[in-house]
């Protein structure tokens, strides 16, 4: 028999932490006894529990349930450091190494904890001894001697607890996925949301600490389906403080600026437009004239619109390259490695992320962001939204509903906000 | 060798009749050659073809082949009278009958071309030889000794053709159904339509004629998305003159007037309410305890809602029972084949149907009704539209979009255009 | 201050009831202290909590929090007996009625813990207090003088637990709706379970019992994808005890036997066949004229598929009328709340349900039944899950997958198992 | 008055290219005379005609007219030689460039039609005047005085014609995208019009030329449906001859091979497995430390499954890489741009592309290739169809299921029909 004590602590019940924990050793095979337990009497107070977890298999079997039960919380008390072992090779990681999930994480090094910078769910950790820190890497990063967390031992995670104050929009989590809500009143609950993270962005820029605020990640459907200009708004507004797209949607919101097309259809009456089917590439070449997009709004040919907006208040975008890409635009980052390290920096320290219609898109930043950042995605497919949970970005709130008619209802609550604020 | 002459008249070429018959033709094991081709020289000129139609297999294949050129708008020329059969018992259709199509049809009775009354698909065609009169039936309705159009003699076809208006909404017709069109656009045209069918309504009106005006055929994702407000306007409005639904939408309707919930869900927060699943319950009773719904309204229980308007302001409504349903509320046709024939009487002289978040009465309807009919069908998903459409309701535009957004934008919409034209 | 204890007990931390519980209170605007809690040791030990709820705004208010609670399983000790009250008019409900869930409940009655018959969800209970019986009823059913269960007192609920037997099908329960599993496993699990509820059923019918076995809940897709055969083949082999589908269904079927099309495509070859569109109205004349489908077996006519198998082993079926029928076939019982009488007796003992490609039907069903019938849901939708589980049918498990290669690897599977087992 | 008379020849009404003429003439403001009409007498007679294409409102108005009519296969007679517009600067092209349909194309230079190597769409047409040859090429690969072509002139198109023998696949080009048709039938025809294609491919080869065969986009979701082993199945058969998929569809295969899990989830049993989210990690950690796939097929380590059946099979394959990506996998190609031109030549030359289960990869190789191809799309999601056709890919039928239990199927059926032919 090969046992282990685990602690649990926190709201244990309400987090479903203490179901997960006696689900997931039974579910493996494993088996537990309950040592101790405190149930917090109100509300507000903490619960605490004390487990035996135990394998009747092997001591390996056993550290694979504790490693399960370590990613959804539990301690192990009287816990060891950290186990470290050296890269052999470039991109190349140690036997046993520890997958990170996307919660915030701690190391104990040296009997002291430290906090894992970065989280990121299917990275690694690595320790820098020296400067005692510690941070998640992807396993491309990893160089030959960077020292990586193997094991179980000395890891503490901390996911994120389900929010208590009635009516929050993020009370929503962990509910269904479905078309049939009423859409007027999340999208007035979004909308408040966004203020409210828009006002303590300002505070913060004031304090001189560039952080918070709001990401949108998007697709061109936003375009196409008539939301361009709503969405251009929201930036022009301050509600955007990073865009994350591709090529597509930077060239049909140039498309629709210089043509009043998408995709060859008439955005203002839904028809085709003679010729309309070059449109999209006329506005790619008008931008390469140019130079860039920058270059093309500075240049004043480029005078409205999303991308516009962007580059007018300063709002930092990566267009990140695909292989559907026509052109791609000479903004367009088409090398995915890269484009992924310039998305991480764009969502790392955002308080809400905001995705519409992309599932590219849209999964890859869920991978690359923490858990603690709010995340909503907006999409006509119940698939996306599910795809993107399945995927462990687990903390998804789903909206099923058309983006054309969305954004512009949102933008119209924003300025009604906005008025009601002055 | 088995031949027939047939011709194709009109703009056969636009509307793609030509290609249809060559196409049937061959894809059915036949054979043709083009005896005569005289095209329209303007836009405006019919084209004409004569065709031979040829088996090399059997005088019923050849029928079979022609039988169906008819249903695309082929005439036999020279042709004789329809031929007939009497039922032998009810319920039961003579060897042979002809399956109607939905489109406009004449038989050809002692020489003289009879219109035939209430076009719907899969019915047959009954004569009455001494009134000289002839109408679809179907199935059920056929009586013994009933006299059934057999064969394909003496039966003609007339398909809608494409209108050629540019910017219609109408123009669509045929395109594909998909989610990234321009909402706004889309929405604009629809409202531009229903008021011009209003207008024409109302002059029928004080012609003191009761026809044309829309129907609307509506699930209870209108009540879930938040839409119901916007749905009741419009009919407060004078955009609705025929509701089809069954006792979900009614329902809820009615517990969102009483309760400010759809299933439970606050419509205006979009959370759970305490005690809110029994809400539906309450509404079906509260309506039992008054009788019907139109005696809720009279005793003013209910004040407000689709259901309210439609009984204020005299639009008549068929509530049609299925299996799904909890109570039902006394006003449900619980019968199928007594609320098809309610159904029907709704629709068959409205100008515009409207389809809006129900797979099961979209079908139901499209199946009773002719399809000179101008239909919409708004849903969130495609496979709804797609369904409709393979059912033989071809004449419909498929709007893929979610019904809550949609009717909010279409009622301000229908707002604006009416304060302009005041 | 308003405050009641409770007791929860069983397996109350696996299965979720003692989170629910806190959320639910702390959802409701009401709040807790933990008075007792003990934990089970082992995992076969139940846990015990004695909780206090507290509401702060009104007595009223607190025994809808009671309510809610005693609906996932929570009792309340020193429980009275259950409050009744007689019905004033036929389908009317007294105020303060009881609506009732899915899951198997008690009532005390005379300080006598009574089982209520035929749980359902969304409906009453009613107590004959001479015969000391209980049983659920819908709102029409209900006669004037009824006594009728009202408050929450006297009630208590027995949800179901999570099965705890590793590698069986249900241990999928609550998992995400997603088309994205191994199929072939899933289908292999979905087989066994069938097999083993057969073997159960077979030794029952040995002990004079007809109780358990497998009701199938069927839309014409089946036919349409060419599963028909495979379906038929089910039926043969014992795997079938009741069947609930619609007019489309036994329609196709038929068409799909006489003519070897469904809605008019050749299933052998996917193509369209001379005249097919008329096939399912021949169908229908066939079985009209035989006068119906027991008589057309009986006669020679129809001699293979689903309906026929059903007639031939004497598996029960239930066709109910939807308004988009066409015939429909003499065999349909087209009064929707009849239709529902039928369907509850057929699947209230079954053991298991699957549900295939068929929305209107599945939820139908889902209604009607207890939520201790084992309940698959197969369709290439995932709406249609979703649907089906946000109306309450929570016990379902989802796969989203291809009726028509589906049942044909089902049925090669369920060979297989027969084949093993001689 | 600006007028222009036009050509049309060939099967003009089958294909529709004459009723689309006509219809593009109206919707985009023209006019038009029919000035001669002759219609094939015999199915395999071509016919011809000759229109007056007319604009009352500018010379560019009406070439806009005729660009359109070129793109559907019309002639201007007595044409003249191409026009040729020199590149100012790399990447930019001269104004009124002519955008290419994915079309077979011909220039006329020097009064000698030329053919178009490569066609695309999306793209523009260089022409070398030294080696009078003409190509496709991108924006992005334009280099300053490259020789573009301008204008309409001089060129003509050969769309694909609709073809005629009866009970093929691709008859079913243009029908409804349903998820409601007969599987089997139709995984009987793909299988047929492979098992030609093979041996069309082996035929070549045995010629000395390594053309035709069947190229196959693939995503993930064919690994978690458990259809890898069929695919693997395919390619050991000799049924692919190029791959084209990502990192994901790599890493879990190999994950699948390794460890018995895609995702984590066990294919035999379709549990989760005990560690199982880090097994995708594990596998590119094998694939990083052996140096590449091939390698460590080379060194026993991956022995089985899709990668190493083409790398034992010699079968290319291209790994394009994206920002959803873990790893990524050595042999993943992270470069957009580069991903593309390795994508392009591998199906360039193929008889038929299959797309199973990837929206991004499906339209990326749409957009890459002629429409000559025979290109076949199967997913559980419309929407992937509807958008590869609404993208430009038309000639694609659409196969609507499930792609784990159809590549099984698939697989069988091949298996069925080399046993049959041997």
């Amino acid at each position: 028999m090969f046992m282990q004590e685990i602690e649990l602590k926190g709201h244990i019940i309400d987090s479903m932490i203490m179901t997960k924990a006696f689900d997931k050793t039974l579910d493996l095979g494993g088996d537990y006894k309950v040592l101790e337990f405190q149930v917090g009497k109100e509300k507000t107070d903490p619960s605490y529990a004390k487990l035996l977890i135990i394998s009747s298999k092997s001591q390996q079997h056993l550290e694979s349930i504790l490693e399960e039960l370590q990613n959804i919380g539990a301690d192990i008390p009287e816990v060891e450091d950290v186990n470290l072992k050296q890269a052999e090779k470039d991109q190349c990681l140690p036997k046993g190494f520890y997958s990170t999930t996307n919660h915030q994480t701690f190391v104990k090094l040296n009997g002291e904890w430290i906090k894992v910078g970065h989280p990121k769910m299917d990275a690694v950790i690595t320790v820098d001894p020296t400067t005692k820190t510690a941070e998640t890497k992807v396993i491309r990063k990893i160089k030959a001697d960077d020292y990586v967390v193997v094991g179980h031992s000395g890891i503490r995670i901390v996911p994120p607890e389900k929010p208590r104050e009635a009516g929050q929009l993020f009370e929503f989590m962990n509910s269904e996925v479905s078309s049939e809500k009423p859409k007027e009143a999340i999208i007035r609950k979004i909308a408040k949301e966004m203020f409210e993270i828009k006002q303590e962005y300002q505070k913060n820029l004031k304090e001189g600490k560039n952080e918070g605020g709001i990401a949108i990640v998007g697709g061109p459907a936003i375009i196409h389906t008539g939301g361009g200009e709503a969405l251009a708004k929201l930036v022009e507004m301050g509600y955007v403080q990073g865009l994350l797209a591709g090529n597509a949607l930077a060239t049909h919101d140039v498309e629709s600026v210089l043509y009043g097309t998408s995709l060859g259809i008439d955005i203002e009456s839904a028809n085709p437009v003679l010729g309309g089917h070059k449109h999209h590439i006329y506005a790619i070449n008008e931008i390469n004239k140019a130079g860039s997009i920058k270059d093309a709004v500075e240049k004043g040919i480029l005078t409205k619109g999303i991308m516009y907006e962007c580059i007018h208040n300063n709002v930092p975008y990566i267009l990140a390259g695909s292989i559907r890409d026509d052109g791609p635009l000479p903004d367009v980052v088409t090398d995915s490695v890269e484009a992924q390290d310039i998305m991480r920096n764009m969502v790392m320290d955002k308080k809400m992320v905001i995705m519409m219609a992309t599932l590219l898109h849209s999964i890859a930043t869920g991978n690359l962001m923490p858990s603690s950042v709010k995340t909503v995605c907006v999409d006509i497919l119940p698939a996306t939204v599910t795809k993107l949970m399945d995927r462990g970005t687990s903390q998804a709130i789903g909206v099923v509903t058309d983006i054309g008619v969305f954004l512009v209802l949102l933008a119209k609550e924003l300025e009604k906000l906005e008025n009601e604020n002055k």
